[in-house]
């Protein structure tokens, strides 16, 4: 006998449209595999007389969304509002409290509330699912939760952001540059006319931060992420990563070293010849590496609504078959507090940029601030630009430490006949 | 409050051994994250004399693996035995029919009685899996059930053997002979003293059938799957393919084009660029092309008994929670009689090598017998062995129907200063 589920939609914009006809339309697909059919009972949607593509039966429409959460006939609300306050917020706390089970695509609202959401669900007894909020349609959460279950986790890394990547893609392809990239990104719909949380990383951290908290038990509102964007990376860099043998991709890396946590997004220069370099465009991957199993990797589409709605429906279907409750896989109370270090303990080879006045002893000098700052160089290109008598100093180190780096370039970005400030991009083993 | 779940292992080889220390070790990590305690209650071994390397606690240890199917307090059976027939078979459907869960990693058993097996455990409501029949460590049963249950599937392709493709790219990478690949292979333990079943292709054949009956909803007992191994791969084909920039893999491929379905495992030439081309060693791999998500990648290990033992504990824990009960997502009695279609109905472009005598007028009636057939040639390749007079004739051609190629290569075995039988292999688009 197929039993029914009543869902309820709040937020309409595309993702939301392009749910609610797959769920129109794929009804008895849906009954077929998962023996629950999903009945939309209601929707609500900010802005009653904006124009739609789609079609709604005018019944379901309900004017305030919170008026939905203490419907008896409603078992499962997709938050489909975002943004990590306001009205998300304010819906995803009374759904849970109101013992309804709660699907979002909600990043933001997860890496920030998702400790205190986790606690109300796990006391109600229904679930919190965000397979939509990580890596869109790559379906990473459910993996992490069942897949790989049996697995301890080392490390989990990857392109989490499409918007940059696609970027990144484009400048070293195509050879645009940051800016014309940018616009390409924002003209075929990649990235937002506000694209600052793609761009500095913030996306990404949060993303990491869902993931970390999965695979090391650690607590998502007390978390501890190093994070630099892309907005220094420019195309000279893109060309000289591939005269020596490397892309530049944007990762998000958290690894257990001796039962401490590093965690850190940043752009990284990794060997051309690796998967992760390969990955181009809008697409998502995710490598772990446990315990027994060794190295899984996971790739797809990241984000969009075809994407989001794969990830929704996947997490709704779970629900409806009464499957997974704790939303971290172990009880909120049960988490770790983990020991995080900081980025200045780890260890890198460098890729380093200095734009100079082509005058005699500049080299020198930058040599010699590395030298005491106990970093040591293992290749070097010099490019003169004749035109302006200016030049390139492109440098790869020899493994150092962060917090050595970091004082060096200190000491160098006030450095006579340096242009502006050096760049540092570090290089990851891949 | 926990609840206990007890379990039987039936097989005690590699695999068993690691599974048992396993769930030894990581009792406490397993109630963490699946709320459930796993207790292993029973354990059936052939011989009981055996020396082995871990130490089994004695009373659980049961002389007749029947006997256990009727225990009480089993709730799944763990079965280990391997083989389609015999031993397995009767444990297995013993164990359905008693209504206790199974998990196995036997493919050839699931790719032969698998509809039998997935009726009686859905009359019984008991589960069957069988996450670790396929590609080992790689969770694709549970992503093609629950990570990517949203999505209509179009084609599912992939490497499916660790010692294949092990061998490929010991011959590929380090020029050693096919003979000398395999040796390295079985030396290491990736290939079997009697290796036909992954050399022939029948391996991925049956994991090809699994993972069809899965995406299209076929039956895996009234199966048609087009099979060749790799047995014919020499070095040259491998150093010619690299001179045309492709790889030889060997791939599982099932694909639904106008609602027929083309099931096919066979060597191919990918692009050297690809995905595909760049999964080296015991890797595995799969690619799913799918409706709304777009193309989802998944990659780990495939073999041993660490990944073996990462499927197997998702699978107990996934029964334990009550999770899924259709082995086959959609029940038995609903699954399609599909159409399947030849692969002579298929058009692939070709690469075909001909050891020749180096005589006046073979290269034209190589061609002529081509045009015959409506095959015309895209690159050709002419290698004289100035020593024994010999030449080899390397071909690609445009993109030809299946059917034509095999009438053509029927009239080119028996030509004329052909030394032996022209290798032909298909260019497959990844």
């Amino acid at each position: 006998m197929v039993r029914n589920y009543n869902i309820a939609l709040i937020g309409l914009g595309n993702i939301g449209s392009y749910l609610y006809n797959y769920l129109k339309k794929n009804k008895k697909l849906l009954i077929e595999r998962n023996n629950i059919s999903l009945t939309i009972k209601y929707v609500a949607v900010k802005n009653l007389k904006k124009k739609r593509k789609i079609k709604i039966d005018k019944k379901l429409i309900v004017k305030n969304y919170l008026d939905i959460v203490k419907k008896t006939d409603v078992d499962v609300i997709i938050e489909l509002i975002g943004g990590a306050d306001g009205a998300a917020k304010n819906l995803v706390f009374a759904a849970l409290k109101n013992k309804k089970h709660v699907v979002t695509a909600n990043k933001a609202l997860i890496a920030k509330y998702g400790d205190q959401l986790a606690k109300i669900a796990e006391t109600n007894k229904v679930n919190l699912e965000y397979e939509a909020a990580v890596c869109g349609g790559v379906p990473i959460i459910r993996t992490l939760k069942e897949g790989l279950l049996a697995n301890s986790i080392k490390k989990i890394y990857g392109i989490y952001n499409g918007t940059t990547n696609f970027i990144l893609s484009k400048m070293d392809y195509e050879k645009f540059n940051y800016k014309t990239s940018l616009k390409i990104a924002q003209s075929l719909g990649y990235a937002e006319s506000k694209p600052d949380a793609d761009i500095n990383g913030s996306d990404v951290a949060a993303k990491l931060n869902i993931l970390s908290a999965l695979s090391f038990n650690s607590l998502v509102e007390k978390n501890n992420i190093y994070v630099e964007g892309i907005k220094n990376i420019d195309s000279d860099d893109i060309q000289y990563a591939n005269t020596l043998g490397y892309k530049i991709k944007l990762l998000g890396i958290a690894e257990q070293i001796n039962n401490q946590l590093y965690q850190r997004v940043h752009p990284c220069l990794v060997d051309s010849k690796s998967y992760i370099a390969n990955i181009s465009g809008v697409l998502n991957a995710v490598i772990i590496e446990s315990n027994p199993v060794g190295t899984s990797i996971i790739q797809g589409e990241g984000a969009g609504p075809k994407a989001t709605t794969s990830a929704l429906v996947s997490d709704i279907a779970s629900i409806a078959r009464g499957n997974i409750k704790q939303p971290f896989m172990i009880p909120t109370n049960k988490r770790k507090k983990i020991n995080y270090k900081s980025i200045n303990e780890l260890r890198f080879s460098y890729y380093l940029r200095f734009d100079v006045k082509d005058k005699f002893g500049v080299l020198s000098k930058i040599t010699n601030i590395l030298s005491k700052n106990k970093i040591s160089i293992k290749r070097l290109i010099q490019n003169p630009n004749n035109l302006n008598k200016n030049a390139s100093i492109v440098l790869v180190t020899h493994t150092s430490l962060e917090a050595n780096m970091q004082k060096a370039l200190k000491t160098l970005t006030n450095l006579k006949y340096v242009n502006s400030n050096p760049k540092m991009i570090r290089i990851e083993t891949v």
